[in-house]
C-alpha cells in the first residue's frame, strides 16, 4: 500500500517544487493515496493532528483553497484559525515581522501562506518556528496545487501504458508568464522526468523558459500538443491580458483554446486538467472541459483535499510515522 | 417521549415546506423538542455528527442564522466550515456549476444555503451528493425559520386548549409578498390543519394568494386578528417599500402595525410572533413585542438552534436513528 | 506551583481592571503561568471547556484579539463562534437589545466582546446569562490586555530583586489620552501597589490625571523613566495626532519617542513594553523595541494566549475547580 519512500519527507516547510526530489513528491503522493479511500475520497475524521493548529493566512482571497486546508485540518482534529489579510492589523501599518511575533505568539504548528508577492512563504520561514505551506505566492509557485495535479496523473499513468512519469510528455498551455500553476508543474515533472512543453502567446511566455525550466517553448499550439499525455490548460486571467496581449478573448480562443479538433492531436488516452475556475470558450471549449473520457478537471479538485491533508500530515509530525498510521486509526 | 413518527423522517434534502406532510413535520418537532432540556435549552455537546462535515454556503449577510447553523453543528461534533458569497470565487466569474465542483471536492454531509435567488437550493440539490437545507432563497421558502415557529406555537397548543395544529387560526400580517417566512408558514400551517389568514396592503399581497395558498386574505388587519390563535408578524423591508407602497412608515403603522387594540381582537390566549429582526412601531408596537403575556419572539429565537440541530441530525443520520440516540449519548 | 488566592476569582464577567482585588488580579496570573509548560508556551489541548460555547463579537477588526481568544477557546476544546460586526446584523438596524435576544438564543457562556463604545460590554453583562469579556471598549478598558502585560513583569521581578508589584516604579508614555491599555493598567498596577507615572504631550493626557487614576504626571519624559522598572510605550494612533496634536511624527519622537539615551536613565534591568503594533521610529527607536536585554514586547504577545485560556477557564467554570486541573487533565 505504501511505499519505503514515504520515510523521505523530513522538511519542514512546503515552499515550492522546486528543489523536491523523487521521493520527497513520491511520499507526499503516496500519503495522499492511503488516505482517499476506496472511491477517492478522503477519510472524514481522524485524530492524527489532535492538539496541532494550523493557521491559514491569506493575503489573498481563495476560498476553494482555503477551505480545502481548513477542511484538511480539521478532518485530522488539528484546531484551524483562519485570518484573511482584510480584517488584519496589516491596515494598521504593522510590517510583516511585526506580524510574524503574533504569529509565533500562537505558537502554531503549521502556517499555511496565500500572498501576492513572490518569495513571501519563505520569508516567513526564515522568521518562524512554524512549518510552512506556500499556498500561492505571486506568480512563483503554489506546490499544493502541483501536487493534486501530479496525484491526478498518477492515477491515470495506466491507461497511458506507463509505470511512472518517465517519458509521459505534457503540454502546459496559455498564459505560462502569470502561472504559478506552470512554474511548481515544470520543476516538479522535470524532477520526475517527464518531458514538459510549454505553448502559449509570445506575450505570455516567460523570457529564456528553455534554459530556466528545462523545457521545450512552442509557438503553435498544435505542435505542443501533439502526441502528449496530458494537456495542461491554464486559466486566463483575463484582467492581464488587455494590458499584455491586446487580441480579444475570441482571437485567443482561435489560437490558444483547447478545442476538440486540437484535442485529437495528442494520444489517444491523454488526459486534459485545468486548475480551475475554467473560463469556457476563452481557453478550452465547453465540450472539452465535460468530456467525461478525457477531463480530469473534477478528480483534480477532489484530490486536493487528500493532497493538503498529506502535507499537513508529514509537516506537523515528520518523517518518523508512517502514512498507514493516518488509514489505520 | 418521542412519538413513531420520528421515523417518518427519510428525505436527503430540506428545500422547502412545500409538500412535506404532517410526519415528516412531526418528526423533526419531536426530535426538536427532544434535543431542548428542562429550560428550552439544547444540549451543549453530543459526539453524534463526529465525522459529518457541515458547509454554511451564504451569498446573503445572516449573521443570525449562520451562527445558528454553526454552532448546530459544533454542538453535534460535526466539521463546520463557513463560505461566504463576498470572499468566494463567485467574483472571479465562475459559473455556479463550477463552483459545485468544488464544493463535492470537499465531500460535504450537509450544505446549508442561503442564496437571493428563489430555487438555487433545488438547483444545488441536483448537482451534489450533499443534502441540502435550504437557509432563505429569495422570496421563496425558509423552511427552518418555518420550523421554530411551529415549535413554538406547538409549545403554546395547551394554553390554547389545542391538542395539535388542526383548526387553529393564524394570522400572518404585514408583507406578505416578500415574505419567505410567510410563504413557508402557509404551505406548512395548512398541511397541518391550521387555518390561515393573510393581512396586509393590497401592494404587498401575492395576487391570488387564497388559491395559491389557501388561505383567506384581509384588507383589514382588524378583520384578520379577529379571533386568532396566533399573530405572526412580519419584518417590514422598508427599503421595498418605498417602490411598492408609498405611504410612510407612520401611515403603515396607523393601518398594519400590531397595536394593543388590535391585539384584544385576537382569543384572549393569542401569542404574537415575529421573525426578527423587529422594527419597533413600524409593523409592532414595543409594548406588544415585549408583553410577557402574548409575545413570544424571544423563545422563536431560542427555538431556533434546537430546531437546526434536528434539521441537521435527520439530514446527516437518516431515518434509521431514533432521536432518543441524541438526548441519550 | 499554584497558591490558594486561586479560589479569589468568583466573578461571572471580565469588564474591566477597575475593581479587580489582589487577590483576583493573583487568581488569573496564576493560572496563567500555570497552563504555560516549562518554554512559556500554553499547552495546546485539553478537554477542560468541552461543550462550553464561546462567541467572539467584535464590533471592531482586531486579528490579533480575535485570533487569540479563538485559539484559546479551542485549545480547551470549546466551540468558538465569530461574529463580526460588518456581516452582523446590525447593519439591518437591529437595536443592540435584539442583537441581545439572539445571542441569548445561542446560550454561550462566554462572550467577548470588542466594541468602539467605552461601556458596552457593562451593557451586555447586564443583558445576557452569559459571562462576558471585555476585549476593548472605546478608550475605556482593555483588562486582557493588561493581565497579559502584568504577567510579562511579574516574570521579570526576579531581575529586578523583587517579589512582588510592591513599589515597583511603571511609567506609562505617549497617547495616554485614547489608551485603553493605559487605564486598565493604572487601575491594576495602583491596586498592586506599584507607582505608576503617566506621560506625554499635554494635549494627550487625561484631565486630571492624577486624582482620577492616582498617578503622578510628568511632561518630560526623562522626569518619567528615570529610575522605573518599567516603561510601558503606548501607541501612537497617527490618525489622532493630527487633529489633537499638531507637530510631526519626528517631533513627536524627538520629545516622546524612547531613544537609547533615555533608556538609560531607567534602573539598570528596566524592561521596554509595548501593547503593539510597533510604530518604529515614532513612540519608540527600532534599537530599543529589539533591544533582547531589555525588550519583552515578544514575551507580551506570547502571553496573550495563556492569559486568555486562564480567563475564559476561570469564567466557564467558576472558582470552584483549581487550575492545577488545567495542567493535569
Amino acid at each position: 500500500m505504501m511505499n519505503a519512500d514515504n520515510n523521505a519527507w523530513s522538511r519542514k516547510h512546503l515552499l515550492g517544487m522546486d528543489g523536491l526530489n523523487r521521493e520527497e513528491i513520491g511520499a507526499i503522493l503516496d500519503t495522499a493515496s492511503a488516505i482517499r479511500e476506496v472511491n477517492h475520497r478522503p477519510i472524514k475524521k481522524v485524530p492524527i493532528l489532535k492538539g496541532k493548529t494550523v493557521i491559514n493566512l491569506f493575503y489573498e482571497n481563495s476560498t476553494r483553497t482555503r477551505t480545502s486546508f481548513e477542511l484538511a485540518g480539521k478532518r485530522m482534529s488539528a484546531d484551524v484559525v483562519n485570518i484573511s489579510a482584510s480584517s488584519s492589523s496589516v491596515s494598521k501599518g504593522e510590517t510583516l515581522l511585526d506580524t510574524m511575533a503574533n504569529l509565533q505568539a500562537m505558537n502554531p504548528d503549521v502556517v499555511v501562506l496565500r500572498h501576492p508577492n513572490s518569495g513571501a512563504p519563505h520569508f516567513l520561514a526564515r522568521h518562524l518556528d512554524a512549518g510552512i505551506i506556500n499556498a500561492g505566492d505571486g506568480q512563483h509557485e503554489h506546490p499544493t496545487q502541483c501536487l493534486l495535479d501530479l496525484l491526478t496523473m498518477q492515477d491515470h499513468l495506466g491507461k497511458m501504458g506507463r509505470d511512472n512519469f518517465e517519458g509521459m510528455t505534457v503540454a502546459i498551455c496559455g498564459d505560462v508568464l502569470h502561472s504559478r500553476v506552470a512554474r511548481s508543474n515544470a520543476f516538479a515533472l522535470r524532477t520526475l522526468g517527464a518531458k514538459v512543453r510549454f505553448s502559449g502567446p509570445p506575450t505570455l511566455m516567460p523570457s529564456r523558459a528553455e534554459e530556466v525550466f528545462d523545457v521545450t517553448v512552442h509557438h503553435r499550439m498544435e505542435e505542443a500538443v501533439e502526441g502528449a499525455d496530458v494537456v495542461m490548460m491554464l486559466r486566463l486571467q483575463q484582467e492581464r491580458m488587455a494590458a499584455a496581449y491586446l487580441p480579444s478573448v475570441r482571437e485567443y480562443f482561435r489560437y490558444w483554446g483547447l478545442t476538440r479538433q486540437r484535442l485529437e492531436l495528442t494520444r489517444p488516452h491523454a488526459v486534459v486538467m485545468h486548475p480551475g475556475p475554467i473560463n469556457r470558450g476563452v481557453e478550452i471549449a465547453t465540450d472539452v472541459a465535460d468530456n467525461p473520457n478525457r477531463s480530469v478537471i473534477l478528480e483534480q479538485v477532489t484530490n486536493g483535499l487528500a493532497v493538503r491533508m498529506a502535507v499537513l500530515y508529514h509537516l506537523c509530525t515528520g518523517a518518523a510515522r508512517s502514512a498507514s498510521n493516518i488509514a489505520g486509526e
